[in-house]
């Protein structure tokens, strides 16, 4: 497979799995790591959507931890949903993981609603105007909300899935207030959450939710989940995750 | 002071306070002391209101930690309120601590909207008709929102406080998601939080909260307040809040 400038392959040391990431733009994070596992009992054949998949990192990742039918990977930037195309491709994926070249609030001219099973979503974090501006345009798009704010995301998820559809989110911690009343205004009862801590003895930086639409009230909280050990080494649950475990 | 039948004095191990209460009623626990910790860098000469102050454990605890300048504790089961009376002058804070007899619904009749600084409240935790009902119907009153809502609480809360004064609580962890869709809905931004686990690798039980009345928004995680060791020992915080530090 040929690459264009500042390309690169790089192996996800996942069952084989490889992607294609532009070394000048957005390259994935933990956090979709994360995601990915935290959405991993996603049910046999499902469809499943994956909100701003970038170079499709949870995508590829669902694609061989579960058993889904099929994943619609929405990316609004052309040359990154170009590249994920063609990380799809890479790993012979083209089947299963799509990717629609569009804004997740034009996604109804794509596909149907209320036919989806899951969603997943890392959604650019912060809002516009705030925090120190990543420096390159892409990067702006991928961790801002200068394209679709969270609201966009969660309304359009309300509309895609199926009642009792599941919708996985990866976000920052700090948006817990925005998230738990957004999700609720869509009719998207958040059932479990886990804060994702750097040390045990630090601020949760990320929140994980798992999301049901239209399903009855009750929330559990899950312990925590933490990155690094005292002495600065990965812990067992984060080994396990990255299939490294001693 | 002369106790009733049932009734005994509790020496709260802090600064002297000693509390009447009932043995065959509620009885206060470690989340009223953890939320007038959490509680107390309320401002010197504040005037502030204990929504459900039942034996009044927490302002009780709030008179000696903060120099408030007065705090009104709203009970609405009669004998209860009386009780925390009798411990308020037990303690010679007759005139710092005032009990109003009421429920919070008729908190108006009593006093004047947008005049508070702070209100703290460990409300009543359980819908009614969820978990195990309490036997006896003064613990059903404490426990379960049998004479008012969490929102309620929170309505009412709004009404009473000034622009940018402090709303704190208590609640359990699981009704996390209902706390901040309605502080929000009344206008009052959450701007920390923290979860109080029992044991760090166990899921959080309850939820310490401050919101300020008209704020921006802007939520700040703290780390989680751990009550045990792994050894079944109290942890140093806890120590400290109880005032015991070894």
């Amino acid at each position: 497979m040929e690459l264009k400038e500042n390309e690169r392959i790089d192996d996800l040391e996942y069952k084989g799995l490889k992607i294609i990431q532009n070394r000048e733009g957005f390259c994935f994070g933990v956090d979709s790591v994360l995601l990915s596992d935290y959405a991993k009992k996603i049910k046999k054949n499902a469809k499943v959507i994956d909100i701003g998949t970038g170079t499709g990192i949870i995508s590829l990742l669902l694609c061989k931890k579960t058993e889904l039918s099929k994943i619609y990977g929405i990316e609004v930037q052309e040359d990154v949903a170009e590249m994920a195309s063609r990380s799809a491709k890479l790993n012979n994926l083209q089947d299963k993981f799509e990717i629609i070249n569009t804004n997740i609030k034009d996604i109804l001219n794509f596909l149907e609603p209320h036919k989806y099973d899951v969603i997943v979503t890392n959604p650019p974090y912060k809002k516009v105007n705030t925090g120190v501006k990543s420096l390159d345009k892409k990067q702006l798009i991928s961790r801002h909300e200068v394209e679709c704010t969270l609201e966009d995301v969660i309304e359009k998820s309300s509309i895609l899935l199926k009642d009792l559809g599941e919708f996985y989110m990866v976000h920052r911690a700090e948006r817990l207030v925005d998230i738990m009343c957004l999700l609720r205004k869509y009719k998207m009862e958040p059932k479990d959450i886990r804060f994702v801590h750097s040390k045990i003895n630090e601020k949760p930086s990320l929140i994980l939710v798992r999301a049901v639409r239209g399903a009855k009230e009750f929330l559990k909280i899950d312990v925590p989940l933490v990155i690094y050990k005292e002495d600065g080494e990965y812990t067992e649950e984060i080994l396990q995750i990255y299939d490294k475990k001693k």
